[in-house]
């Protein structure tokens, strides 16, 4: 498969009702199982961040660590973990954020950033967009730049990228749904 | 930094009583964190493993996704993921096995692996190896071939590493704490 040939709409899966009733489930598995569309998801990002500096990139729990590690690999940087509270020892910092019924915590460790640090947000998909602000929250809490957002799959109807271009971020998706 | 000046006892760091009293959490995020620690882990796994077949590696929920992502990008593999129950869409298969208190679930998508496929298991840690024996038996089942065994840390005295090698797999810990 050339690079040419690589359809991400086309390898992305789409399961009704999953989790539960009434959600359309964007499915990127397929993507992360297939070397050269991982090898066409990182050459995007590359390419559409290349004249931004970046000093590592930050990964959401859990898929999030999946694209964040391949790019990190492909950019020759290092990889830094943005958790669901009580998961990470040591000095943190957390942010809450809201999910359907009430609120979630993310944690960063403290050490994780220097002050200044240039940091891609990786994860596979933006729906509202809660986690990702939370992990820009605590990137810039840590004194670090949010170099921008890198998503494969935007859900547009959401509003979650919209809100985060608005606030000055740099957000690119590969794969927008409506 | 030079390949050999990487120590990785040095980079990981050890927290006494987390997540709980008793326990010594040995954290590698250090390690995630420094793309010449990753580029040595990789190197190390690829070389322990450069004479098997290897066509995908599988990663266990969630530390696992970020060592089998960056080992998958070294190799240009792809990679599978090994989640906890009710996280993966589509058609799964699960496996039970022991923690503390009863019993969790790991489940893997049946489309993810195709017969006779060989798969590299890459995780953090191994200690008691419940995880990753459910692993195992995951890809078997679905006919897949398990090449071998890729973990960051080995607890010794938990004894997981010596129950996968007195199955007669292949196994190999870069930093072994006894």
């Amino acid at each position: 498969m050339t690079r040419e040939e690589i359809d991400l709409y086309e390898i992305i899966q789409a399961y009704p009702n999953f989790p539960k009733q009434g959600i359309l489930f964007r499915d990127i598995n397929p993507v992360f199982r297939s070397n050269d569309a991982m090898n066409f998801v990182c050459s995007e990002i590359y390419r559409r961040f290349k004249n931004i500096k970046i000093d590592c990139i930050a990964g959401i729990e859990s898929r999030g660590f999946v694209l964040s590690s391949f790019v990190a690999m492909k950019l020759g940087k290092g990889m830094i973990m943005i958790r669901k509270a009580g998961k990470l020892p040591g000095e943190t910092i957390g942010k809450s954020y809201n999910i359907e019924y009430g609120n979630a915590i993310m944690e960063i460790q403290k050490n994780s950033i220097e002050r200044g640090q240039n940091v891609l947000i990786a994860d596979d998909l933006i729906a509202t967009g809660g986690t990702a602000m939370a992990a820009a929250y605590l990137i810039e809490e840590l004194g670090g730049i949010v170099a921008g957002f890198a998503f494969v799959v935007e859900l547009a109807d959401l509003n979650g990228a919209t809100i985060l271009r608005n606030k000055g971020y740099k957000v690119h998706s590969l794969v927008v749904y409506n």
